[in-house]
């Protein structure tokens, strides 16, 4: 554990005891900043966002939830501008450092917050995941991550973006952490018992890269072993690229409903590519949303299918680890683009999904799997994660 | 005169005395932040366009002449962010304070040149006009202003926007600095003998608003007396929208490709409304891009028929005197629609135009009246400048 905060921040410094004797007491935790912390301005990960608002009075119901748990706050985390972004590099505050992935970006929006679990700064860290923010950071930096069930946590503090995607994570290194803080905040116990059923999404396997697939194929197999009955199925039939055409058509249409009367009285700044985001979601043609509305309610039918009680699967969580930062956009923007195809039925579904890491690619680079459940299974997604990592020791 | 500078100039302070004995001994100017000086970074109105940038080795052309002609320069002035705007509120370097309209925004993109030049602050000042930036501010801020004829001035070491279209220009209080200073910077003599034929473009004083119309009428017939023959004329029979409709398809296109390379590597910040222009630059349909190339031929062939050498012709400036700062871009983005209807012809067809000042409207704004003539008339509109002036006192 170390102090050098420096790296994961973007301004002022916060610190917060937990309260004593509580199921987390003796933990530390970050809050990207886009939680409201009592007296402190919460930044938004752009430097024009605070301008003429309010300091927020109370926490946000997720920091609350964890100090009143015992957890200590040492700091709030760069986020990306308004969480519009999935690298982690942000114009304002920087590129929080990746300890796992020198040189590379942490991914994002969450990218403080995974970053400063990574580097041992804290032992777990609020994210947000809209259309990947946690799985993303969560599969670049090595780390357990959990987007919970859309809908099921109290959201008030939390600075929103798309709200019928919007969902409050978090982030640890063990599987033991990730099991307390879980089940503090998603109010219930760690269940033993598992499912009885794997998915292995083979259409998802395909479309990562062959050295993240082939990095995966141990834990897929470890899993299997886990769970006891595991078949392959096609996750997306429509096409993960459709899903994600689908996603891209209504998350931007949301977040510019979201910012527009900030945009229009504040003429913010932003890094081109995040007002780039903005513009198209103004511009989303009716007939596309209308579509991807319909494809939304497909991909809801599909996953439920997919996914009935008893049964989970598992999936890339990214197409390829880290990439490189401070690259041209002409190099992101198609990455940007395969991150989504695995990551649109997040926003789309809302279903939980768990990030498992320990694995590393032949570069040495961490790579996650996924394992998604049905809504309202993310406890049991996290008794998998606790019963997988207790099985390697 | 004062020394106040802090409102104009947006960053580090920068004298330069001007050579001894020359025709400017004596006066003082500034220059828009895109004209190199040697040893100054040159910001460009935005604070991620220096970074990796050299430090100029030598002065703009246009910084040298005037230098060498005797003026002293006295600092490097506020712009809207790379030249991209027409009203000057800039998100990083703030808005030049408008002596003439307090309250009110100076006119962009030459912002700071012209606020400065207004206040006091310097004799003149050089700007540039793509799309207005001289005349809209000229026209705001009660000032003589050039746009020269397209392609008729060295603009080495002027950052450019949209080169089919960017001129140099600068601004000055009276008419007779005003004339020096052109005769410097455009290499020829100030000419005694005026225009014969003077055309009053009445589609776009109706497309004025009424207040204009009415508080420039004394000057356009005092106008009509100086040279003798008047008579109306529609300026733009296709429309003046439909001309502004031509500019918005090109300019934004070519701004675009000149500033591609940045974007991608650098993900450089703006302001919304900026990084918006941007965006539909990149975004302009080839359809749109070739009906926008012939109706520039038109509007060239339209010009060219209008003024012949002996005649000039006046117009509005602008449809309306300075709007308030701060507004919503909900307000501003129609009138900079309404902005672009009186200056599309000036990127399209690159004719000479000088912003006549001294008309104030009923709530005492000065709103100012533009003379245009034919290609390589510049010393002669100026020459109607001064005459006009003469003839008042």
């Amino acid at each position: 554990m170390t102090d050098d905060i420096g790296a994961f921040v973007p301004g002022p410094r916060v610190r917060i005891e937990g309260r004593p004797g509580g199921p987390l007491a003796g933990l530390t935790f970050a809050a990207k900043d886009l939680f409201d912390v009592a007296g402190v301005l919460t930044g938004g990960g752009n430097h024009d966002w605070p301008r003429g608002r309010p300091i927020p009075a109370r926490n946000a119901w997720a920091v609350q939830t964890l100090l009143d748990a015992g957890a200590t706050l040492i700091g709030k985390t760069i986020t990306d501008e308004v969480s519009l972004g999935i690298l982690g590099e942000n114009a304002f505050d920087g590129t929080p450092v990746n300890v796992r992935a020198p040189g590379r970006v942490p991914g994002g929006s969450s990218s403080g917050s995974a970053a400063a679990v990574a580097a041992g700064i804290c032992d777990t860290a609020l994210g947000t995941d809209t259309g990947g923010s946690v799985r993303v950071p969560s599969s670049f930096c090595g780390l357990y991550g959990i987007r919970p069930t859309h809908g099921r946590l109290d959201v008030s503090g939390m600075l929103p973006q798309a709200p019928t995607s919007d969902t409050t994570g978090w982030f640890a290194r063990d599987a033991q952490t990730f099991a307390k803080v879980s089940s503090v905040l998603l109010g219930e116990a760690i269940p033993t018992v598992l499912p009885t059923k794997l998915i292995v999404a083979v259409d998802a396997f395909g479309f990562a890269d062959a050295n993240v697939a082939d990095a995966l194929q141990p834990m897929v197999e470890r899993l299997g072993t886990l769970i006891g009955n595991s078949r392959e199925e096609i996750m997306a039939p429509q096409g993960l690229s459709v899903w994600a055409r689908a996603q891209r058509s209504l998350q931007p249409v949301e977040a510019y409903a979201t910012f527009k009367d900030w945009l229009d009285h504040g003429n913010p700044r932003f890094a081109f590519s995040v007002a780039k985001a903005l513009v198209m979601g103004s511009m989303t043609p009716q007939a596309d949303q209308t579509w991807a509305a319909l494809m939304r309610q497909e991909v809801r039918g599909r996953m439920k299918y997919l996914l009935p009680a008893g049964t989970i699967l598992c999936m890339p969580t990214t197409p390829f680890p880290a990439p490189l930062a401070g690259q041209p956009l002409s190099v992101l923007d198609p990455l940007r683009d395969r991150i989504t195809c695995l990551c649109a039925h997040g926003g789309l579904a809302g279903f939980p999904q768990v990030n498992l890491p320990g694995a590393v690619t032949v570069d040495g680079l961490p790579v996650g799997l996924s394992i998604l459940g049905p809504r309202g299974s993310d406890a049991t997604l996290v008794a998998v994660a606790r019963a997988l990592e207790a099985a390697n020791k």
